[in-house]
């Protein structure tokens, strides 16, 4: 038992985190982080000085209470997503692991379920169990796809509480046809299940594909979660959020702490989404380095997943470990997801992703 | 049954959510503002300088996810605290409020119980219920006094798994001595009870009021916990913290969010921290200001209790509905704590508390 751990046994804890470890990737620091899915092209200066001016505004009446229903960014978010939607039909929080765990809070619980389909966001069995709500795993078919047919039939069978549909899902980073959506969700009408379809990184997705959005109007059992994190660069502001019918904004409500939000968050994201011009070209350069590896990967004879998010998913390695290793050695860092034969590799800027690809021939004795 | 409340019942919300309403203070627009406990006094231009010079630095690489273990902020405040404090004894999340729920779903959760001692603290329950964890109300003596033995005594009876103790209480303001948590503490060696000693308003206590933090050592079950919300003026920002044995912080590594405090969060509490002395300046004044207000409420034959917080509890009032509704109508919010014969009213700036006293010695008939 580690030094931590016994410190730890000195504690009344409850028992299910006895033994259990914290969750988190490494955080090592070397020049290329390529590990967990950030923006890699950074704040733009121009976004900088917009956030900076919104902060130092809202800075000024930090001593009062933040707006509790964060009323100007529900509105923005609101615009930004379109579809229709207006300001009550969205809710955010810090991150959308806490928007997540709020959907648990107030549908999950005790003697509820949540099911979701592995390989898929690590988040999702914690999320449920630090909400005491069991998780339960659904089964993919081949190649880690999920079609219609088998999602549904898994929902009527095992009829969850809630489900997890993530798409892009992480880490493969494919995308679910909206058939999917549609199917489990009306598998889901007995059991009333609340389906949600989290689309952290829908903005990389190839031109024209559909989001979940577009199936909200008469679903009130259906969510759409985002987040700002990614394609605009906000990882570090924790800024996730949903659109929804109202009442599942009403439902959250009544578990969200009282003031979640901060004044400092809010300002900091409406400063990014009055910027989201520029930082959407961004998003077409990550598209196109993402593009590249899925090119450069296959004529190495590697097996790269069709990607629709910011991250590239590998199979058809030897011996991922050294893969990995040999990558870090040259300050390079991707993520060793524990599948075997597979890595995940997060899109670069130009530069960093010809590193990438340089450095991996080598390493499979192609250079 | 509301519009909100009808359409809520569409969903399939858990069981001890359904009718109930979400929490919040009436957020009304007027000129002087009472009601919350917040820093009357404002962020001093130098403070708002510092944070945007901080939080303009941190933009720039808000593409990166923060510091997970907000190492530097961990060490300002071990540092603001003294004590012989060390940045492992501190832990940090969004809101003390974010800090009493992670403490509940390390210790407490369903099958478990949290002991409060109201009139407290009034989301002590709704963080228990939000956590699943069952809530007991102890009782106080006359004059809503809390005894070394009677606390001992209910502890020893209830053997529960927490134990909140405000000091100084909301709403009463008033403190408890260092001796009623040692003899809290002892008493819960048996059950193992978790101790929470909530000094939200400790900034604001006489001088030589000694805080739990003194009581640390050696007591691996105790928490003190903190905020940034009032004496540093920043509700804002959500901020809270606490001191407590090391295990404990490793304990709440298990269940906080992943990068669950943004680095926007991280710069702004770590500029205002490197400000205190001016914001330390404003508490001086806030105090002359509270000790104002129960001089004279005491002068209008009225029964203050005695404050060691930014606001002042008081009784002897035929009739508060009235009294609170012709302050309001004067521009002045004041916070009708549903407590019979009594109200809560801030220490404001020097202006708005004599706006304040001047219209209660009108409505009371004596100016």
């Amino acid at each position: 038992m580690s030094e931590q751990l016994q410190r730890l046994a000195k504690l009344p804890l409850r028992e299910n985190l006895k033994g259990i470890s914290p969750y988190g990737a490494p955080q090592i620091d070397v020049p290329i982080l390529l590990n967990v899915n950030e923006n890699t092209h950074g704040v733009p200066a121009e976004v900088v000085e917009s956030i900076t001016e919104a902060v130092a505004k809202a800075a000024a009446s930090l001593n009062r209470y933040p707006d509790r229903e964060f009323t100007e960014l529900r509105a923005a978010l609101a615009d930004y997503l379109g579809h229709g939607l207006a300001p009550e039909n969205i809710w955010a929080a810090n991150g959308s692991n806490e928007v997540l765990q709020q959907i648990l809070q107030a549908f999950g619980g005790p003697g509820r379920t949540a099911l979701g389909f592995p390989p898929t966001y690590s988040m999702y069995p914690l999320l449920a169990s630090g909400t005491d709500t069991e998780y339960v795993k659904g089964e993919r078919d081949a190649d880690f796809e999920l079609s219609a047919e088998s999602a549904a039939r898994q929902v009527r069978e095992l009829a969850p509480n809630i489900v997890f549909l993530c798409s892009p899902n992480n880490p493969t980073g494919t995308r679910l046809g909206l058939d999917v959506v549609e199917a489990v969700y009306d598998a889901g009408e007995a059991s009333r299940t609340i389906v949600i379809v989290d689309e952290a990184y829908h903005e990389f997705a190839h031109d024209g594909t559909p989001s979940a959005l577009s199936l909200l109007p008469g679903r009130e059992r259906l969510i759409v979660s985002r987040t700002m994190s990614k394609a605009f660069a906000l990882a570090g502001a924790r800024l996730g959020y949903l659109a929804a019918a109202p009442e599942v904004a009403d439902a959250l409500r009544l578990v969200r702490l009282p003031y979640h939000l901060s004044a400092v968050t809010q300002a900091t994201a409406l400063a990014a989404l009055a910027n989201r011009e520029l930082l959407m070209a961004d998003v077409e350069d990550i598209k196109v380095q993402r593009d590249r590896i899925v090119d450069e990967l296959r004529s190495m004879g590697l097996t790269p997943a069709a990607s629709d998010s910011n991250y590239v998913f590998f199979g058809g390695l030897e011996d991922p470990a050294a893969i990995w290793k040999g990558l870090l050695e040259e300050g390079i860092l991707i993520r060793d997801v524990g599948i075997p034969g597979h890595l995940r590799v997060t899109a670069g800027t130009e530069t960093e992703t010809t590193a990438f690809l340089v450095r991996l021939r080598e390493l499979l004795g192609q250079a």
